[in-house]
């Protein structure tokens, strides 16, 4: 394919764009494929001689789009949003026509630049605390998603506490016993990717209890901390949410803060849904004591127009981060690194390479504006308002909300009439399976204190009014044939 | 930014591609800007107000273009190539078209499946056994990076030993003890993603010294994983390399199987940038052995035309890997995972999230045929060799090949002349460094027995005969000045 061949297929690729965000309402947001479709209508090997983009264009319509979920639909109420726009679009258009690699500073300045800085602008304007910006030790850095994110400070916490046992003169088979007594804590409705960390990285795990609220208080984590201590064990991660993905719920920041206060305990705030509200000053008391954590992560993706993957992570001390994550042989030597007066993101993750992402970011904050972002944020609350509002005030024969409307999620569950023969938890289910396979709206559920609750969460940026309202009458006129079968 | 606006502006941006290709190769390859450059041209903080997209094209030209290294030019012989393509581009475009988040099937089947369809092409084209492809136990899987691929291996074949011993009843208190124990192996010119990967997992790592050619043998592995158990360890993983990072070397793959037959060692390849040679059968002989490894890793992203970020990773039994990585919340759990007919990919990767690239494997395996990526491959081996020909040919008083050409690399070094008072190192990092300093081609170095070698790496598409030769008469003329002063 030549540059001008690419010119026409571009064009059609831009227009294809057009008319899928055009079309989208009008595609059922669930695909009606089976397992396995695609394998029936692909050849089992790849081509000896060049296809026409023609037939790889056709292809797309008639064999992919098919078995697409769409993410971006109106009509998608399901899991967290995963949000693109258009700035963020041509975002990472102008990241592939670099295509550079910008894993050290010398190998792209301006993707390495544009990433702390546009970092500190996030940071500002969901306003962190000036700790976290890279005017002093700390700094942000992108991540692909929420999990290495975690991931990352995790490891930083492990080294910070086998670097101060490593001070103290211990042998390395010595550290290696420390290693294995290291235990790691977050709340029974903290992301599985926690879990996950902890299993990567080998490091213990407990899950602790929440309160009524589902929000993890500090003198829960004081017990535990307490107790495992007696025990030989070395706590040395504590992971508070803000925006559980459950229920949106948020934790007591602040007590966890004094709760480890003169512990080794490093302090992670996951915030990767709920951050994006953060633009909003009426959200930003949420931060009380995200001061004192030793890092704080939201993803851009998910809820702030910036097509995946930019998750956001910034911390208090870079140097922790990198000194847990540096290995440099001889052919990522440079003068530049040398000098000491640059940053290189390969130390702050967990890969070497790495995508020019912060062009995506730049977009979408220029092309909306924080007062646009705003809008965005506001715009997604109120229709959840509205959508929790309608089946109080309609419906509250019918359906009753599990917790608190949080940010843009509403957790609701169906509640049986006296002649019903189901239970709640069997309606709500049958409920939540029989409108998912309308495959108009796609919606996700989850178990709060064994009650099955569905999750009804606004996010995009083309659902309007209307959606929510079809969206609304959908549930109902299903959980009305439910009850009375 | 609306519909209409988004055609004009992705028109505006696919223009600007094509002028940035045609236009390529008369920019210098690295850039002239200093340390902090953009912080000087960038307002503080993000704007409050939207802006137009003009000023961000604007900015584009004038503030970023400056600072990028520009790894697509054909000028670029730095670390091993990163190359894309048109084709891949327009996958990218597809794929932010949908912005689907593909973790589960149902998420987005066609993600899913078109993943596991074109890693079966991709084997088959290598000459991959068939035991790794999904019809079997096996399967293929897009990670971001070889660094992700070879940790997620580590964390299976980890997984495999515990399991193995909480099989035979020991306590959770035991199996922490054993963890502590586990050793992965690599050798000195194995690429340091695997020791940080150890680091990550918190497993102890040895690097092995090589033969002569800078490969590894299975009798120094064999002798290593013998005293290791005898002093209590436990060997678990061991990383074979095809192309290593420094000089290309290949590792004796069929002796490092037959080291540790009968072993709990899981053998993971790396053929991160060598792997692409294999799409052409006269390299496929470095496969032999890989039909007894456990899991087999290149990237497509280097040296096979679509961009980052295309790891490949194959292994034999996907279901060690999915033990491995696996958690289930309940917001996770549907009916099409648990009917068993369908792959999650979340449970074969380090993250939950992941994006549609299947799409520019798909579209570049069928753009350029399998035909057309022998001929890339093939073009860039044969430009390595004719520069390879001319150093020695034409100057065999001032350059020695430092090892034998492998695949598109050449490692060479300076040969003082006897007046001189400099030493090769010397002559040759002063060469090296002028060279980049000219910022007109990218170099990278390595040392390769206490020897500071210059690589000469190619790879991009866009490199010709006429780049080669304008390479090789700016180092001669460099060298000449050099050795001269």
């Amino acid at each position: 394919m030549d540059i001008e061949e690419f010119r026409k297929r571009g064009y059609e690729a831009v227009d294809r764009i057009c008319k899928y965000y055009k079309e989208l309402d009008n595609h059922n947001v669930l695909p009606n494929v089976r397992p396995g479709y695609l394998k029936e209508l692909l050849p089992k090997e790849a081509p000896e001689e060049p296809e026409s983009f023609d037939a790889i264009q056709s292809d797309i319509e008639t064999k992919i789009i098919p078995g697409v979920t769409h993410w971006q639909s109106p009509n998608f109420f399901a899991f967290y949003p995963a949000n693109s726009s258009f700035p963020g679009i041509l975002g990472d258009m102008y990241s592939d026509m670099f295509g550079c690699i910008g894993f050290n500073w010398i190998t792209s300045p301006a993707c390495t630049e544009l990433e702390t800085i546009v970092l500190d602008w996030v940071g500002k304007l969901i306003g962190l605390d000036k700790t976290f910006l890279s005017d002093g030790y700390g700094g942000g850095v992108i991540q692909g998603t929420a999990s290495e994110a975690t991931l990352v400070a995790l490891i930083a916490a492990r080294q910070r506490v086998i670097d101060k046992y490593k001070a103290e003169g211990l042998t390395e088979e010595q550290l290696h016993v420390i290693s294995s007594r290291l235990i790691a804590y977050g709340s029974t409705q903290t992301h599985s990717c926690l879990k996950k960390s902890t299993m990567i990285a080998n490091v213990r795990f407990r899950a602790l209890s929440t309160d009524e609220k589902f929000s993890l208080r500090g003198d829960t984590i004081k017990r535990e901390i307490e107790k495992d201590i007696s025990q030989g064990l070395i706590p040395c991660f504590l992971n508070g949410t803000i925006g559980t993905t459950s229920s949106a719920a948020v934790d007591h920041i602040s007590e966890l803060a004094d709760a480890i206060q003169g512990t080794d305990v490093w302090l992670h705030i996951d915030a990767a849904y709920a951050g994006s509200a953060l633009v909003c000053p009426e959200y930003q008391h949420y931060l009380d004591g995200v001061d004192r954590a030793d890092s704080f992560n939201f993803n851009m993706h998910k809820w702030l127009l910036t097509n995946f993957d930019t998750s956001c992570l910034w911390v208090k001390r870079r140097k922790l981060l990198i000194s847990a994550l540096t290995i440099t042989p001889e052919f990522l030597k440079n003068p530049a690194s040398e000098s000491g007066l640059v940053l290189d993101y390969r130390d702050w993750q967990l890969p070497l390479g790495r995508r020019f992402r912060s062009l995506k970011i730049w977009f979408v904050l220029r092309t909306y504006g924080a007062k646009g972002l705003r809008e965005h944020i506001r715009k997604s609350i109120s229709l959840a308002k509205h959508f929790q509002n309608r089946l109080l005030s309609e419906y509250s024969d019918l359906f009753a909300i599990s917790t608190e409307q949080a940010f843009s999620l509403v957790c609701f569950h169906v509640i049986p009439n006296v002649k019903s023969r189901k239970t709640s938890n069997e309606l709500t289910e049958e409920v939540y399976n029989r409108v998912n396979e309308t495959q108009k709206i796609y919606l996700t559920h989850t178990k709060l204190n064994d009650q099955f609750v569905i999750r009804f969460v606004v996010g995009s940026p083309w659902t309007a009014k209307e959606h929510v309202d079809r969206a609304f009458d959908l549930i109902v006129k299903i959980t009305k044939e439910a009850i009375s079968h």
